[in-house]
């Protein structure tokens, strides 16, 4: 069978190189090109043992692509949006340059799959969400959707991420010898520039809460661990009933029995979501817990579940569950 | 100079082999006994090479020490800090069997040195704190002391410990191939027996909030850190004065200009803080970070401080800083 | 299509549980029973979410299948081989009960599956060759089918592995506060029980060369890695030669232009070598290094390797590449 | 007492930080003044929580101490060893300028404390050894003194490394994404640069041999296991003997009744060193294992080690046993 040509610009990074494996091993899609710019001309070995060879993004042929993912840098990236559309070409944009809370944002629908595929499905771009967003806003969209958050009250969520969340850099901060064995939190006090991305998602909905958003660097390399405590505008007889009818029917979200861990969910395209009530707290108070893949789940997996929506695919295709 | 001779129960656990290592390096200290059942009779090298020789508990010549410290587990060491007493030696108690929050607490210091320096020099006994404990009220005591938490309100607290915390103990969910890569939480929904320590110590400061608290366990070995959200009753002009002005003389209280971490602790008798406020949050906030060696200033070091102050001797004597 | 029952002898270890998933994401065969003692009756849920309920082996119907992989312990396995084999099952056995260099293992093909394919492909027992002899014979095969070892010389072999390679077993030395920072070799002096393993293979070849083996733990979960130096009857002037001509048509050797990674192979059924040749020294040498998943092709994924053989299927199916 | 001031060239690295941190904290030393070109005129944390503000190399007032320690990289250090020189301050220069085995070594005592001590104690310039060679070199000397290497045979040295090893260099290939649950060889086939230091000190002492070095890069920020198997001239009764009657009154060299671990020797300033002969080879052949921190007694401790003899202190002083 015919199989649907897709480019990767941005490939070399640690999201690109999971795009460039996951679409090689998809059953309808090919690579048709893979950009790099400092690695321009030379290949790549992906983790399944696939080979790839980069191109300048000056070079990519977006025509030649039905759909194009851009994993450019912030900032860089919106400009190949733009230019591969003109070529003909879909997008589902990685970068934050076009997602919900930013300037550029307006009419792009927000690529968070479990609550936009009506939106995603048509569209010419998508914005992938962030990786925290991601892990934060599936678990509170059950309570966004009916409106149980209460009004006024603070969601305090503390998450932490493997270090591959800050991208294939050469930082002094990101070497084995610092971040093993160490644990701290950045971008604190709502300062990390996904916060903006998760108030505005909750602001959609209408609810009138504030979050208190405070990432932490894990000496893993992939995963994120959101905790959340959630006030209610009343307590559950049943805490997990929320997420169970919400996401009865969702293939990439799991509800677990007992607390979320990491490596439940490691190389797998779902988010696994826990919840419980906190005791001996006068407001009543949820304990959400949500875990993903940062890289499958938070960037090249749900990037691939919108990609095989907008193009009629199964949405599951080529997703490793 | 003579030597106080010291006793360690439990000596064979993460705790009580960091105590053996900190008498046995001790200027005014030395080890008369180190118990260990399942190991008496053997002889164990300690981190910086020294060698100490276990005799059961029940051999332990109790009352050659001047002082004892019982690393033995929950439940089993209020009979043997009786016993200690009975023989005539002092005792630090590192269990939580008589820390505040228990039915036998009753009189007995609780061993928060930085708060409690005038019932510890002339205690019998104290009862050393938990680890988490320590690091989540030394971040909230200049707050705790001065009523500025916001009443009603709920303290977040989102902390993470190191895999020592957990004791030297053969679990499957302990093994190196199960916390490598991983990090969750546990004891979540305030039902970690620490919760109740944390609250009767705010309780004591006649703080009228509520603590909601979720430890996580970390892929590393030792340390912990406490990331706090405080409702206050009003904002604060500098955040950081309340922790300048308590802790300028404490010489194991370190404020640090960033967000502290873990491997600036590791090994030291050290809680190092951070705060700064929150932004847009309509209830004025602060975030509260607070890092420690949980087997240093969460355990043994903290205990040798106790006994330091016990013993009339310097209270910094032996103390990594 | 009609799928193959498959029984997992053992199944809650970690080779258990690789086998039961490999088993469960295979085309073609479905699993039948997995047992495991102290936990039947539980269910536990497989890296990729899947669910598997245990028996004790004791009740198994091994009857109903039609290949049985045994995963029990060292000793206990080969009563259940036997067993197995009394009921019309054929047997994939890990255990090293039946292995070449033991007592027992007359008539069993040794399950070297790259190079013992014609006796695997009909046996009702296979051996499956240990995660150390996996690694090392492999890196060796064409020198010892050409005959170019130095005869007389020893080939000292250091080599390094994840701790699941110990097993899923409570030991205080595996805890991840013992392995984490850590690295120490075991078994040193040739005393390592997969040495004699590996010179009985050797000596089927007619090699007269002494093995010098050092096993290392790796404080990483899994992988394998083997670097050995092998003194050669004369230099060789491509030295990467006798291997590309090996192993060009093998789905299972990846030969590599660099020295090869343990990240390289995870969770992959692959052994991945390079070869390069000794500078400074007076005896021609090569210097073989060759890694693997040590739960994949050093175990699982070799053992159902050579169940696809044993089961006239394709070799590769369900094996991830 | 008046404190000898000592000068740090090149502060800002592994090994210079270390060294600034054991001149902190010595009792007959202060730290006149620290340079690191990119960071000059910034404040740094030690690992103890001192501080140490930088200066340009330029800036430095060399005349004003009595020794420097130079952790300038290999190549720049010989220029500022020079101009040291002729400030009138004595060197121990941890760079590979001017070590044993390189054009420039002419005339300067190679610093392997241990075997070197007349040499060092009147020396104006020590050439510090590699951390490589100080594992070797320690674990080889007590056979190299003796004579009982076998002529002709080729030692193989399997040894790995922490990634401090490396320096505090930004690498991609250094970052923790990379290294986590990874473990490979580089430099292999004798091409590492510390095999020419090795080799050419054996000579030194007469030993007809090949070395055959292979490093590898370990998951772990400090520590180097040297692992050697060494042919000798015949078999010994006792394989520790010649260890424990060179080192008995050695205070930096400890001999373990086990294989030696890396945690045994971190933040230490010793060589951990187990022997035992090999069984099942024909030649009389030791293992030789040979443990030490690659940043203490493989760098900044020796360092130090070397400069307490050249200015007639204790050579302990200032140490971490």
């Amino acid at each position: 069978m015919h199989k649907i040509p897709i480019g990767v610009l941005g490939a070399s990074g640690y999201a690109g190189r999971e795009l460039c494996g996951l679409v090689s091993g998809h059953p309808r899609l090919e690579l048709a090109f893979a950009t790099a710019n400092a690695q321009s001309g030379t290949t790549a070995e992906l983790r399944g043992g696939q080979r790839v060879t980069f191109v300048s993004t000056e070079d990519a042929p977006l025509g030649d692509a039905a759909l194009v993912f851009s994993s450019l840098p912030h900032g860089a990236s919106k400009e190949w949006v733009n230019r591969s559309v003109a070529a003909g070409a879909r997008v589902v944009d990685l970068s934050n340059d076009l997602r919900i809370g930013s300037d550029s944002a307006s009419g792009i629908p927000y690529g968070l799959t479990e609550a936009r595929r009506d939106q995603i499905r048509d569209a010419t771009v998508v914005a992938n969400p962030g990786c925290y967003p991601t892990a934060v806003l599936l678990g509170l969209l059950p309570l966004l959707e009916r409106g149980l958050l209460a009004p006024g009250a603070t969601v305090s969520i503390s998450a932490a991420s493997g270090v591959t969340g800050a991208g294939l850099a050469p930082r002094l901060d990101l070497l084995f010898g610092e971040v093993t064995e160490n644990f701290r939190a950045y971008g604190a006090g709502n300062t990390h520039r996904h916060t903006n991305e998760m108030r505005a998602m909750v602001a959609e909905f209408g609810a009138d809460v504030d979050l208190l958003f405070t990432p932490h660097l894990l000496p893993v390399a992939r995963g994120i661990l959101a905790t959340m405590s959630v006030p209610l505008t009343g307590a559950l007889s049943d805490a997990m009933e929320p997420w169970r009818s919400r996401y009865a029917n969702e293939p990439f979200v799991e509800l677990s029995d007992a607390l979320p861990e990491l490596r439940q969910v490691a190389y797998r395209n779902v988010a696994r979501i826990h919840v419980l009530p906190a005791e001996h707290v006068r407001t009543p108070t949820l304990l959400v817990f949500s875990a993903i893949d940062n890289l499958v789940k938070g960037a090249a997996g749900q990037a691939l579940q919108n990609a095989n929506l907008m193009l009629g695919l199964d949405e599951r295709a080529g997703l490793p569950l």
